[in-house]
């Protein structure tokens, strides 16, 4: 599946992304996520993908060294937003144990759950959970960006590049057992080592 | 026709606003919105839209005493960003002699304008911009619960009218001109007067 290979490519960042969701869940700063049926479920979901939109908009529209092409901008949110996307995500990063209730079987609700999580991210006002926010957006950006291989969109995916190896850096200062936890895998720490040369 | 009587509630805002939007012309903090075939343009409007929406949620979601129920909140946004709401705005707001190009025939490019605008307020980051986008989602919010008479809505847009009345008072000591040309319409000077008691 194409869209599983783009992710893919950013198994570290996942990985980061997911140890801590897991932590904010257990900190109750994700708690309206896990209860699918509640009023203020709803209206989270829809907060978290305002929030999502005007983010990936606001980033692809004013925070790269070009002016998009007509529909360039609308077919990179549409891809970085889709339902199928988000759920993809919701799997990745492991959350479905947490979920009260059954277990889902459409990609609607689970991408439903991952705008919650953005919400509640966003309103924590946490510093932390604000960069691990950020994290999730812009592989969700460059998810979105992934068809769209001309020279510009390139650049832009390299700037985010550095972003997130920024922002992953800053996080594994934070919570250092989360890098630890990381190296136990061969593979990953290839992946590490990189972010040591900046 | 409906939609127009609740936008006609606030004739005294809907002016202010009007005044301002021709200064922001005039000072060039609005450009893009007068040339809708630009690349600009059009993601300036997705940008605009996302704006809108964030805002409009935001305020619904976190900025009242009471948690929207299932449902409404979304409706209250479908009916604030409408097309048809956005281009009445358009219209009342008298930018048609600015645009570049023939007249618009239809209700969608005239709300993409509106969305312009919106995007450019924004970006300015100038401080009686930013009021001036603020009463203008303030408005449109109140168009948007205009069907949801229910006693929480009511509070709200009780509340939405004092922060639109501390809005035009800043406005107003922003440039005493607007003011003054006010006062000129007889009917008018009534709804000033109404902001001279707080």
């Amino acid at each position: 599946m194409d869209m599983d290979i783009t992710l893919s490519d950013y198994e570290y960042e996942i990985y980061v992304i997911k140890k801590y969701i897991h932590k904010f869940i257990k900190d109750k700063i994700i708690v309206s996520a896990l209860y699918p049926k509640s009023d203020d479920f709803e209206n989270k979901e829809c907060f978290g993908d305002k929030i999502l939109g005007y983010r990936v908009v606001e980033m692809v529209t004013t925070e790269y060294d070009f002016v998009p092409k007509p529909g360039t901008t609308s077919r990179i949110l549409d891809s970085s937003v889709a339902n199928e996307t988000l759920s993809q995500l919701y799997s990745r990063l492991e959350i479905e144990p947490y979920i009260t209730g059954p277990a889902f079987s459409n990609y609607k609700k689970k991408a439903d759950v991952v705008e919650v999580i953005i919400c509640e991210l966003k309103r924590s006002k946490d510093e932390v959970a604000m960069k691990v926010l950020e994290l999730l957006i812009l592989l969700l950006i460059q998810h979105g960006m992934f068809y769209y291989m001309s020279d510009e969109i390139w650049r832009a995916q390299c700037s985010n590049r550095d972003t997130m190896s920024a922002i992953v850096k800053y996080l594994n200062s934070q919570v250092p057992q989360v890098r630890h936890a990381t190296c136990l895998s061969g593979e990953v720490v290839l992946k590490v080592s990189k972010y040591d040369y900046n």
